[in-house]
């Protein structure tokens, strides 16, 4: 790890009631269920859902570069959900006046420094079911860049702490399992589960 | 919609302090971030982790038949953090003195009928590193399946309805971007990531 003065600690850990949580609370749902029966269910949930009515964007990219093979940026933070650095395709929440597509192109740009192009833009998917009601979508974003440029400067905001590394397509599910195999490091399960399905692809024997 | 008599209903939702919550908590992580200023990071947690250090497994199955195509069974249930029906691999928790493949041999068993062979376990993910501590392993595992075979019997807990659906692995992404479009569905995210990262493999002109 570079670019950062000291490994971040865990000081204190305490529960949180849902009135003192600004960011998330905590649930309980009373439901009938298809048998007629009364049951009951534990969630988490965000209190930042927006009009768009999707909490986050993930921007699954693409890098072309005239003479560097097709390449996707992952970003690597300290998450203290984990105590651990996850990597990710960059993402974010989308703000309340916000498109699921206006917050991919903001938040890339923030978090990577570059300006990218909407591909597409998946339907909302549950993120945790079992767990939270926190949904995504999935936009595909393509980056095209020219002989000489050179890395831009992230927009970051305070706190922020975003490493970026660009990984060749090829090369993606392999480096994720080896960032797996590090101390302190995991891969977030959505872009684990792309690059799982890209190498299923490639290497399956079935179709 | 197949095998039930109503539609579930949500009844009532309120609020709930770690204390009450039985399967999941709420905490604040108080901790010092990489330039030496201290933070602080609301998360949720699961209450059951055992001794495997991790939360949940999920099966990304393949069946083989002789006279069908290759196909992969995903399952829809009700989850009242979405007040969805989700579309889904077959997943559970780890139980406390389990590791990943026994808990996915059982949990695949209760939740399809069908005994499995484990091809594969991937290295812990996270599951929603901004919201949550919640982690899981991807277990793929293949059924092989003679020319009479009939489907088993689901073995259930009581209060889970799970309706199983055999998709054509060639049809597997666009199933589900239809399956989202349906009223009161939702496709959990690594599903969705997996099946996208199949069809970008396949449709990508970057390679």
């Amino acid at each position: 790890m570079t670019h950062k003065t000291q490994e971040p600690i865990i000081t204190n850990i305490s529960d949180l009631t849902p009135e003192e949580a600004k960011w998330i609370t905590l649930k309980k749902i009373e439901y009938t269920d298809q048998v007629g029966k009364a049951r009951t269910w534990e969630t988490a949930a965000r209190k930042t859902r927006g009009k768009a009515g999707v909490d986050a964007v993930a921007m699954g990219n693409v890098l072309l570069h005239p003479s560097r093979p097709a390449s996707t940026m992952v970003v690597i933070q300290y998450r203290p959900p984990l105590d651990s650095y996850t990597v990710e395709w960059p993402a974010g929440l989308i703000d309340a006046e916000e498109t699921a597509e206006e917050a991919a192109v903001r938040e890339f740009k923030e978090e990577t420094g570059y300006d990218c192009r909407v591909l597409s833009v998946s339907p909302p998917q549950a993120a945790d079911p079992g767990l939270s009601s926190a949904n995504m979508q999935l936009a595909m974003v393509e980056v095209n860049l020219s002989e000489g440029d050179e890395e831009p400067e992230q927009r970051l905001e305070d706190g922020e702490h975003i490493q970026r590394i660009v990984v060749p397509l090829t090369e993606l599910y392999d480096r994720l399992v080896d960032y797996s195999k590090q101390e302190r490091m995991i891969v977030a399960a959505k872009l684990f589960h792309f690059a799982a399905g890209m190498h299923f692809a490639q290497t399956q024997k079935y179709l």
